[in-house]
């Protein structure tokens, strides 16, 4: 274990998901937690977890607030707790910096102290019960600079990330909002729309649903309450990227009344180039990857000692893929390696009697 | 092995990735097959990859014609084989059926004995080089009547399909266009759309991409002229679709306009419902797994070591998925297993040192 740079009492306001799970990961490392929520039964519950403890009335002043509140009350909470620990570093941990940040700066609070932040560690089940300390770990943790925030404030937020085992990301505010309105906000809206359509589809329809469309829809079990105050609070950079789709779904509904194959080819090339451009593994530029597809029976072990195998000849897999078929106890198993890794995998698939079902080369 | 119901010679038409395939996978089950391509060298290295043979003077007549050949001249190619071989049985294997049809009837062919079909095998490389007997195994495979096939004809395709390991799908032409317009093209569109405007994104908006973006943009590599060719030969169910969408999108826009909360609450939760309409896996009802996540060390072997020790402990996984981490030597797996599995395989996994990073109810 690291060194833990977080000295405490860390006060956290909220004890929902994230809150508890801030308040689990400090505790695992051995630091005092203060926890507060609004709600008896959601504080109740994260401290039966052991996420931290009341306060006291002789506490040490806290080093560091975290309000890990509602978006809507958020900058509300953010500049009441500036106010009445005036030797903490606060921090919130909504999903969109720049209302926050505007809102606490208009209520007069002290900048220096604060500085955004934004684990991006979602898709779980929210309230308490569904903390986990490890929840951040390996996730990237945005942290924004108030405009006027110290340093020391700065580094104070970057130790919290990093001693939680987050990756540390510098941004301001817009940069923030416009970045996570493409990588998370648009596909969010798309996945939401195109599973829409599927309301009104016949069951003989959905029964050919393959991994295709589960991909493109998987988020749309998303939360729809909370999704709703994640759009209105980035309403500007959303729009944008929004009116932008529409103008190109204009042209393919025009491209298809025409019978223009020049304009559907376009939009699709269009998407080759963006998808093109979304980071590999590690962080790195994105690599192609070859891709061997096995079946596998769909029973207990055999999928681990697929990997067994695998992991025997000394081949890393970049990526895993589990596919599952309609109607057959048979699992087809997509297997990511790196070029030039693809001849040797085979070699020991099939001394291993697997049957290959595919070969590829994958962006 | 089940017995083989499929006579040859069986005459196959476009030695590309389907065409080919078809070849391996009957000359795997030891059915005679008859090669044809007008590219030389397509028909060249399908020979070579024991595909198939080329037709001989003193041949016996052929059963059964399956023509692979390109959408825009498959109609044709039909209706020619059709002529050729007077007591064939002859199908296509195209993406989009009402226009084949359509025009294989204008010819004025002989319709009891053609019909088309559809195996979803699709997302591999193409030509024949990316071939693979096991290409079709597990998939749905679409028959659809030409609307005067004879029972004979249609259980000769019926035949072919679960010959070659396929699940055959009944359809009409127009039931089968709209289904695949619906979870194939319009995933397709809707990916491609939400790459394309990462052509524009700033490096460090992308550098925090999550497995959300991965998902919903993962097909969007696909290639632009083969999708055009699909999307302008299933125009009108297509364009249904993506008017449907806009008016959606739309709504969407004018909430965001209007700071309305209940309005994009709206579009989240018709997208909730959508999505819980795909069925689950073994083609049943869709089922709520639970879903516990692990951290997994990226080195050979962690990943096996990890199933093999859940299937030690009789634990059937359900689904598997590989989450990468940015600029962090160590994955996320997340374990899909039936309701009531989840403690069991948490204590298993707690026993043998693994790092939880969360458990989730998922539909």
């Amino acid at each position: 274990m690291s060194p833990v740079a977080t000295r405490g009492p860390v006060r956290v306001v909220g004890t929902g998901l994230l809150g508890t799970s801030i308040g689990l990961a400090l505790r695992a490392l051995d630091v005092d937690v203060v926890l507060a929520d609004p709600s008896r039964t959601s504080l109740g519950i994260a401290l039966d977890m052991g996420a931290g403890r009341l306060p006291a009335a002789d506490d040490a002043p806290v080093a560091l607030v975290v309000v890990a509140a509602p978006p809507d009350v958020v900058a509300e909470v953010v500049a009441a707790e500036l106010e009445a620990h005036p030797d903490a570093v606060v921090t919130d941990v909504a999903s969109v910096k720049t209302s926050v940040r505007d809102a606490v700066a208009a209520s007069g609070a002290d900048l220096t102290r604060y500085v955004g932040s934004h684990p991006m560690a979602g898709r779980e089940r929210s309230g308490p019960t569904a903390a986990q300390a490890e929840l951040f770990a390996a996730r990237p943790w945005v942290i924004v600079d108030s405009g006027s925030s110290s340093d020391e404030a700065l580094l104070t937020v970057r130790s919290l990330a990093v001693d939680l085992g987050a990756v540390p990301v510098t941004m301001d505010a817009e940069g923030h909002d416009d970045a996570v309105a493409t990588v998370s906000h648009l596909p969010q809206v798309a996945a939401s729309l195109v599973a829409a359509r599927l309301v009104a589809a016949r069951p003989e329809a959905l029964a050919l649903a393959g991994q295709g469309l589960r991909d493109t829809t998987r988020i749309a079990a998303s939360d729809a309450r909370l999704w709703a105050s994640i759009l209105a609070a980035n309403a500007g950079p959303v729009r944008e990227l929004l009116v932008g789709l529409r103008e190109d779904l204009d042209r393919v509904v025009a491209a298809l009344d025409e019978g223009s194959l020049a304009g559907l080819a376009r939009v699709v090339e269009a998407g080759n180039l963006g998808v093109a451009r979304i980071p590999g593994k590690h962080g790195g530029a994105p690599r192609a990857f070859e891709v061997v597809t096995v079946l596998v029976p769909d029973t207990p072990g055999e999928l681990a000692r697929l990997l067994t195998e695998i992991g025997d000849a000394g081949i890393n897999l970049e990526d895993l893929l589990l596919e599952h078929s309609p109607g057959q106890p048979v699992g087809l198993a997509s297997l990511s390696v790196l070029p030039g890794s693809t001849g040797q995998l085979v070699e020991v698939l099939a001394n291993r009697g697997w049957r290959i079902a595919g070969e590829e080369q994958h962006a």
